[in-house]
C-alpha cells in the first residue's frame, strides 16, 4: 500500500488540498490519501508539531506524511524529507517535524532538491502543489529518500517548552486545546512517573487547583475539571461533559503554566 | 469492497479522525473510507441518530458504519456492533443507532468485548482509536459479528419524539436543521399519508402558517417558507433561496412543534 | 483509474456529501474520490466557477469532476455533462462551468436526460444524490458522454467581469479571497503581459497603491501589501505574513476594482 497523509493550514473552503491530491494521484494512481487536518496555523507551529507527532504511531509502516504550513514559501527556507524507521515526512524546514525528530534520534533528513521529482513549472507561492505533493507521490512509489537530495544536519527546530523542576515542583506548559476543550500539556507519562511519587498530587493551573490524576472523565462530576493521561500520552486537563479551555479562559497561543507538587 | 464510513463529533481540526483511519488501514489496507460527518455533537444525539439513518440506504450492501459520539468513554457504557440485513454499525451504546434499529427490527446487536480485535493498549479516553476503529477494520475483512462478543437485547435507546394526533390535528417536532436551514421533522411520508386527506393542509409552526405541501423549492416565491417532503423521506420546512431556520429563529436543540390539520 | 472529484455547497456537517459517495461507490466500487471543496455558495457562483477552474489542470486525464451548487434543484434548470479534451464535468446548468468552457472552446456539452443512469427514485430536492452522483459513477466506468443525452449549445453562462482598458489604464476586479486573505483578480498573466510594459507598474485598489509586481511574498516586509502572480495564474493581492482581505475590508461578494497604469 502507498499511504500518504496530508496536513496543512489550507482549510477546506479553497481547492488547494484537492489540487495537491490531484497531483499525487497523477503520479501514483494507487496512492491512498488520508487527511490528518487542514486546520493548522503558522501562528501555532508548536500545536502543529504536536498534532503531527500524535498521529505518527498509528499509521502503518511505510506511510508518507506530507505536512504543509509554509508562510516562507518562495523564500530560502528549504524543503525537507525526514526518514524515520517507520515512516517518511515531507514538508518545509520550519520546525514542523521537531517532535518527530526528538522521538526518532536516528532519523535521516534530506534536502529536497532533485527537480526531476517536482512539477515542471514551479510557482513561488504553492510549493505544496509543485514540490511537496509530487515528491511525496514519487516517494510513495518506492524511490529511496537519497534520490531526492543530500542529507543535512542543520534543520530548523522549534523552541518547544520543556518541563522544568523547581524544588519539589514540576512545571509544565499547556501546548494547545483540542476541539473538546481538553488542554494538552508537555508533561509526558515518563516525566510524570519520574517526578510524582505521591498518590494524589496537587496540580495548579492559574488560580485553579486540581487534586489527583484520574483515569477516566467520568471519575469527576459533570462540569468539573480533572487531570488525566490523554490519548497522546501527555497529561491533559479536561472537564467531564464540559469544555476545560472555556472554563479556564484558554485560547490559541495563550501561555498557561501547569505545576505539580511531587 | 470493504467500505467503511466514519461519523464522529471529533471535528477536523484535530488529527483524531485521521488517526482512526491510520488504525483501520493498518489492519485492512484495502478498506475504502468515507466520511459521513465529523460535526456531530453529544448535546444533540437525536440529530446524530437522524443523520446516520439518512445515509443508511445509500451505501452498498456490506458497508461497515463507524459512529463515535462518546462522552461516556472509559466508563461502563458498552461498545456495540449492530448487524442489519444491509450493513453493520459500530459505536457506543448510547442511543446513536436508535433509528437504524427502529427501521430494522430484525437487527442483531452484539456487545463488543473480544480484545483480540482491539488495539493492544486501550486508553480510557479514545475508544474510537483503540476499540471501534480496529473492530470495524476486522469486521470489514469478513469476520462474523458473533466473533466480537455476545448478543444483547437491552441496548440504550433514545427517547425520540413520536408524532401524535389530537382530534383532527397531527402534531410533530422539528428534529434538526441542516446547513441550508431546512428544518427536518419527525413526520414521515407514511405518517402524513395516513393523516392528511385534504389537498392543501394547513401547517402551523410557532406563529407561522404554511398552506399545502409542495414538491419543489421553486413552487414558492423566493424568501417564502414552504413545506415539502425532504430527501430523507420526512416533511421539511424550507425557504426558497433562503434559510428557514434563521427566519423562524430555530437553533440547535431548540424544541419546535409542527401541527397539521388533517 | 476512475477518479471523481466532488465540489458542493453542502458543507460537511450534514451527511449529504457522504451519501453521494455511497451512491457512487455502489455503482463503481473502484472509484477514487477526492473532495475539492464543500464550502461553495450559490450566492457566489463566480467564486465557485473560479475554484473549479483552478483545479482543472492538476488532475489526471480522464478525471470526472462533479460539482453541485444547485438552488434551482427540482425546477426546470437542466443537468449537464461537459466533455473537454482532458476531463468531464457534471452538474447543474447554472454557469458553474463558465470558466472551464472559456478555457476549452472545443468542449462538448450534453443534457443529462437518460434515466437509466440515475437512481430509480428521484427526489425534487437532492439531485446531487439522485442524478449527478450516479451519472458521474457510470461515466467513470467508461460510458461515452453521448449515452447520457443530447448535445446542447445554449447553456447558461455567468456574466464574469472582464478586464477592461481605459487609455493607459488596465482595470480588473477582485473575484474572491482565499482562506489566507489573498485577493484573486480576473487579471491573468496573458492580459498583464499585453498591457504592462514598464518594470514597476502602479497598482491601485480602493485608496491603496501598490508598486510593482513581486514574485514572492517575502519580497515585501511582513504586514505589507504586495501584488504577485498567484498559483492560479492570475494577479493576486496579498500581505506577507498577513491577511490582505482583512486589511482592505474585503468580504465575500464585495465588488472591488483594481487598476494598473501600464
Amino acid at each position: 500500500m502507498s499511504l500518504i497523509t496530508l496536513s496543512t493550514d489550507f482549510g477546506t473552503d479553497d481547492p488547494y488540498v484537492g489540487i495537491m491530491k490531484g497531483v499525487i494521484l497523477g503520479i501514483n494512481p494507487r496512492a491512498v490519501l488520508v487527511d490528518l487536518t487542514h486546520g493548522l496555523s503558522h501562528h501555532r507551529l508548536v500545536e502543529a508539531a504536536c498534532k503531527l507527532a500524535a498521529a505518527a504511531g498509528f499509521f502503518p509502516q511505510g506511510t508518507v506524511h506530507l505536512a504543509v504550513v509554509d508562510p516562507g514559501v518562495g523564500g530560502d527556507r528549504r524543503a525537507l524529507l525526514v526518514k524515520t524507521a517507520r515512516a517518511c515526512w515531507i514538508g518545509p524546514d520550519n520546525g514542523l517535524f521537531t517532535l518527530i525528530l526528538r522521538g526518532n534520534p536516528a532519523a535521516r533528513i534530506y534536502h529536497l532538491t532533485n527537480r526531476r521529482y517536482f512539477l515542471q513549472s514551479i510557482s513561488h507561492t504553492f510549493h505544496g502543489r509543485d514540490i511537496f505533493a509530487p515528491a511525496a507521490a514519487h516517494l510513495s512509489r518506492g524511490l529511496s529518500p537519497a534520490s531526492f537530495g543530500k542529507r543535512i544536519h542543520d534543520h530548523v527546530q522549534l523552541d518547544l517548552p520543556e518541563p522544568a523542576t523547581s524544588q519539589n515542583r514540576l512545571i509544565g506548559q499547556v501546548l494547545y486545546a483540542d476541539r473538546f476543550g481538553n488542554l494538552i500539556t508537555n508533561l509526558s507519562g515518563n516525566v510524570l512517573r519520574n517526578h510524582v511519587r505521591q498518590q494524589g498530587p496537587v496540580i495548579k493551573l492559574g488560580r485553579r487547583t486540581i487534586r489527583g490524576i484520574k483515569e477516566r472523565y467520568g471519575e469527576e462530576k459533570p462540569g468539573r475539571l480533572l487531570a488525566l493521561m490523554g490519548s497522546t500520552g501527555h497529561l491533559e486537563i479536561a472537564c467531564n461533559l464540559g469544555n476545560a479551555a472555556e472554563m479556564l479562559g484558554y485560547g490559541p497561543g495563550k501561555k498557561m503554566e501547569i505545576s505539580i507538587d511531587s
